[in-house]
């Protein structure tokens, strides 16, 4: 991987012991699964690592923890973003001495009816500025209620220190106008396995997928028979990864995603609260969709 | 076109004089040029059709002079939804009567909170066992503040007179799961050309595009490129039409339309208040924007 | 009732036979129950009138019918709103022709993103013009997603024909400011009994609401005690019928207040597709809570 | 103050000195000043005090500051919701052990398509179990999206630790239900000096208004009057602070709430960024408009 992101990743979920506890030796030991499979890379703390519910402390223990995992076999994003600018260039800083490759930065959302434009603009250039590595900017509209326009994407990817965005929304048109107009050495990654396929039909440069914590095989597949041009085999690819996809995100979120964890037999254990497990009905309407998109067991 | 609906269509510009009464021998003149462009076809009264604009008498009087204006020559499909169930039934006959080939039919939506899964289901089942002609569902979320979810098309798609949906949201998740979920006889349409290339990619059948009135050459250029295997080119050509295409739709919308008719040389007249005119720096704007994508003039 | 809109009115149920069909009869009936009760006035064609419902010829017999029906004896305001100006502008002449008091006119919503401030206030100060009665704003932001801010409103309150507005959104803050900041000349009138305790007490001039059609007394009652200058029972009264509002409104809509209507012995009929009638469940629930809170038959 | 939460409060603001550190010092200085102001008590980190741009540390220490500037002689309420369970229960415990007398508890809201019922009514009852000090529910809407349902509120007022709400959203059938449902010991607050007068009407037992911050005596005024049972007086001075209230909040939010503290003689400094402070236009209509309603200079 160049300096530009790519290829395909998993947004690591974060592993809790029986009493709440960061479990760090589970969360090494998926992580060592991860490197060793078809996947490019892994995001430490992106929304699906749960870093929300993080404690500043759990957070610098747990991109340790993950950089340790990982240990320089596959490219390491850290999800470095938070409320404040200079709370996400402290963050982004610690991360890259850490050993992170990229930050992926959130948007600051909680004051969202005042960051316009150039609020956001300058948010994003003070942390360009700041960082010892390269940024990527990270819209997640369905959480954060903040939807960067592709006139401000483009604008910022004029900077030398922003190199791509990470886009979970899933708008077409939007993919389309990211790639269209932003500088050529720009990465647009794809934040769900739902729209992998025709994302990279557009040109994005690949993406980071829940989905692709349980079934890092199958996605990475779509991608396969793309490059290999094969666009129905991908087609179909992409189709048989939809419901598994909606299963582990739109449908039972995290929740959902551990249990699927744990049915592919990686480290699960239970969501943080306020986020509940599933019931047991749930947890099977995961499995059963699990095993009829033919994903197989992680090991 | 066979009982599925497919091919590049245009929702026709629905013209008003300078009094601001219907237009009906501006309208069959740009009806006229359709029939003999490289369109598969044309929407009366779709929403840049501006049909909510219009009285219960204006609506059939320019049913009929968009079918005598294309005369057999195009598909024609009419836009018939209006919010109660027998007002759209009605109308949907009478639209069939004056030679509609299918029935394009928008979701209700003023009592939108009590519009569930069952209700939109019972009115699209008894519209479509009342009509003389096939139905297409058609979803406006923007406007209408309606998004049909795709398990609900699946299951509309299973009945044998609703042959189609046109969704103009954009989401690439929501046109794959649409295709993935729904009948093999159903065919979806891009709402936009905003990402007719992607669709197409997916499985859509064609679009019916607002860009398609005043570049319906350059819009089906993008679907030849895409049949003849060239993905590269299409790819190339949707991302020339991102700019001209929000010109017409979201960033101006129909008063943006009106004045990009008149720059290709098509009959156009003002939107129909409350929606007003652009002023001449957009409506400048719109010009710049045409040319500098090389649309060229309709004749 | 002067220039000034002020009172409580009942937004008028329309009333349908089995077959679906106007039933003005019954609905003239209602009428005559309204034109006798403690009410100042009533809405033909509210939003609870189904208007959206009806096609152009309906509302021109439902007019006739209701102004017959309460025969001058009380207040008659029409909804006169429709999506175009020029249709707006019609259907409020014919209104007046047929013996309205007051044009309440909705916002037009279809293409919200295109309607702007000016757009607005172009709209209703062509329909103040050309109107023969005095018009009435009316905000219904739930079913048409567009909320008018207070200072258009404001801007509004200056003609000399539009004369208030009845906004059902219920924000205290907002109703303080349309008082304030509008001309003294203005009445602002509560769209629903859920809030007409405190409206009175900021300085509106009455309510628009849909549980007066079922509760006239007990509606009326709650201005009563506050122009007696009984606080607390005012308070108390509003209190009480919360539930019975909420069972009419936001938790049953007019599905509930067709039973409600049945309930306290008035026509009520079903509401017209795609609106469905209540379960026998629900239904049930409709007719406790008006029980509980003691809201007497009609007759 | 007995346990049930009442009066009138600031949100107080949180002040940067020029290198966007905390500047503790003028913190205090401003507590001060409160504590010997008509207002009942303050708030540490509401949203006021842009307690999201705080780290962990920052709390704690902010926390002990403004404790020991009021010096128990007003009530104070410290915001200690973050987004998991188990952190707000820590910060909870903090805030009580460093002198806090009631705990303001945000709904958790970035994953809150997951946070359904079953899931807030956890997360409180687990703060409520676990907090040493009583607790009141914060709702927020405009910033987190979540929106608590009224009977929701109403099952948390039986918790004997869980002792009032604060509303934000100026909804006035919301505040009723809100008092009519819950249980007699439990207080609703306004959350915004938009609807103090309205709110307390309704038996509201105070309110946390921003613009107490810069106003306490004008503020404070308003219930007095309506303490007094002087209801035009207090309706009067309502209307006076909906200009002001909106400069603070709604129009400028804090940015403009820190040119207002200065303009009234308090310390004030920077918002911490991404928040931008106001440009001079801005700051100018803030003070204009500030002295248009008669605001005193605090000192």
């Amino acid at each position: 991987m160049a300096n530009i992101p790519s290829g395909m990743l998993a947004p690591v979920a974060t592993i809790f012991d029986a009493d709440g506890e960061l479990d760090l030796a589970a969360y090494r030991e998926n992580m060592e699964f991860y490197a060793t499979s078809p996947l490019d890379g892994v995001v430490i703390m992106g929304s699906n690592g749960e870093y929300t519910l993080l404690s500043d402390d759990e957070k610098i223990r747990l991109i340790a923890a993950g950089v340790e995992g990982i240990n320089r076999r596959r490219t390491v994003l850290v999800g470095t973003g938070v409320e404040s600018t200079r709370g996400t260039i402290d963050l982004t800083k610690k991360a890259a001495e850490l050993g992170a490759d990229f930050a992926l930065v959130n948007t600051p959302h909680y004051f969202r009816p005042r960051y316009d434009y150039a609020a956001n603009l300058k948010h994003y250039l003070s942390v360009a500025e700041a960082s010892p590595i390269p940024v990527i900017v990270y819209i997640m509209a369905l959480y954060t209620g903040v939807d960067l326009p592709t006139n401000l994407v483009a604008e910022l990817s004029q900077h030398p220190n922003i190199v791509g965005v990470k886009d979970s929304g899933g708008s077409a048109p939007k993919v389309a106008e990211m790639i269209a107009y932003s500088s050529s050495d720009f990465g647009v990654l794809a934040g769900s396995a739902s729209f992998i396929y025709p994302a990279l039909v557009l040109g994005a440069t690949g993406g980071i997928m829940a989905l692709a914590n349980v079934a890092p095989r199958e996605v990475a597949a779509i991608r396969e028979a793309y490059v290999a041009g094969d666009h129905e085999t991908a087609r179909q690819r992409q189709f048989t990864m939809l419901a598994p996809n909606a299963a582990v995100t739109s449908k039972y979120g995290i929740p959902g995603l551990k249990v699927a964890l744990e049915h592919v037999g990686l480290r699960a254990g239970l969501p943080r609260e306020p986020l509940a497990p599933l019931n047991e009905k749930d947890a099977a309407d995961v499995r059963r969709i699990l095993d009829a998109a033919g994903i197989q067991r992680a090991r």
